[in-house]
């Protein structure tokens, strides 16, 4: 089964179009966490979040800088939360890695072999060469930056060239390359009209859509715009919103149906 | 000391521009390698490096992927490299990240202050507020991806808005940012006419320039095309060329005089 097969089956399973950011912030938490190491704690931490939602989610979608802070325990803590995760969720790896060829293949080794995760996030800057290593890999997909959440992704993604803005070109580039049907499209919350210009120009890509919730985006305005014509093919995710709820599987039921209102 | 004093210093006692890529493939050394764990032997292969040309160097190049392929040994590793640089070389962090700014900074804190990185390499995708959190360190370099050195690098950075292509955009647009003081850029040996045009833009800025060697780089256009007015300002980097050779130290020294014959 490959990834967009895995994403919706749980997703048609679960009718949930929710993804779950796994970004656990120790610092966050200093009552619960001042007790125990960084593994075990971010492990705890993780678990009970999956616990209390993996019925409602279509993926999961841990951060990898969130583990990179705490070193080698904060790694440790990385593949062991990707196994925490039941088999038939698919997992995205938030690395946003991009590296010339050779290179790139190690990072695609590190988290496709290494840690186990489905899918990984990768930025275009350095083009097709620094993408290509990842495609390889069987079953696995790639997750493109295609237009960022963040408010500076306008400095150089709207960048206007053959009357097109940067970040359309890449989505339109990207879509020439060999094995694309392994690719997937972040496409940010907080941009409806660009989700919106992206999902006309690529219908059958699965998106994954960051920066609801904390990061300001409208959930109404994110699923009309993101949502393929069955009103699947995209992932909302939430991060900060639901795994610092003080009721984490409450604030997942809120969106999940907050989302499922609008597709 | 910043990381540019750091730089200069070492570079004028070694009279050196060599960088090198400390990027240990074990795949590459199966006799070598065999009867070790991966930790003990990349820790125990970068020594040897490390001893054989740390008089002849102006910084090590880590690459972050090389050692995430080998999962927490890797990570291990990693940090025990930057532990075995002698104090006075910088060593710049190949990870070329780029994410939003409360994630970046989980990687700002990860290279800087768990693996003790002087110096991070940074893809401008994101923006201004993605690179925002490492410059935040005192003391401390992100080196911006400018013009890569892949052949893919014209996919994208090549791309024209106002008359000047992304590669240009990103170097001219990153000068107007808060502390660019402490930003270097990436530029290919692969390009030195582009090189050239951003050393013109940038007389001041410190370049990391990688892609000689086995990537295809010309060693003359590469130095005639980089360093600054003071034939400093650049930082050479070969990986492959040297570690991978039968006499590290003999490729070294040859990559040092061959730069310092065209400086």
């Amino acid at each position: 089964m490959d990834f967009k097969e895995k994403f919706e089956s749980v997703a048609k399973k679960n009718n949930s179009l929710v993804c779950v950011g796994l970004d656990v912030d120790l610092e966050q938490y200093p009552v619960f966490f001042s007790s125990k190491e960084p593994y075990k704690a971010i492990v705890e931490f993780n678990q009970k979040i999956i616990e209390a939602t993996k019925d409602l989610v279509c993926a999961y979608k841990p951060n990898a800088a969130f583990y990179e802070a705490y070193g080698v325990d904060g790694y440790k803590a990385l593949k062991e939360t990707i196994k925490l995760v039941p088999d038939e969720i698919p997992v995205i790896l938030d690395a946003k890695r991009g590296d010339i060829g050779n290179t790139a293949a190690m990072y695609a080794k590190a988290g496709f072999e290494e840690l186990g995760a489905d899918a990984m996030t990768v930025n275009p800057y350095l083009g097709e060469d620094s993408v290509s290593p990842f495609l390889e890999y069987k079953d696995k997909a790639v997750v493109l930056l295609v237009r960022t959440s963040n408010k500076s992704a306008k400095e150089f993604q709207d960048l206007e060239s053959n009357g097109k803005p940067l970040y359309r070109q890449v989505a339109e580039t990207a879509l020439t390359w060999e094995r694309k049907a392994d690719l997937c499209f972040v496409v940010g919350a907080t941009y409806p009209e660009e989700a919106k210009a992206i999902r006309e120009l690529a219908p059958e890509v699965l998106f994954l859509v960051p920066g609801l919730g904390k990061q300001g985006g409208d959930v109404e305005a994110a699923v009309k715009s993101s949502v393929d014509a069955n009103g699947l093919g995209a992932m909302f995710n939430s991060s900060r919103g639901i795994i610092y709820a003080d009721d984490p599987r409450k604030a997942c039921k809120e969106l999940w149906d907050e989302i499922n209102q609008y597709r």
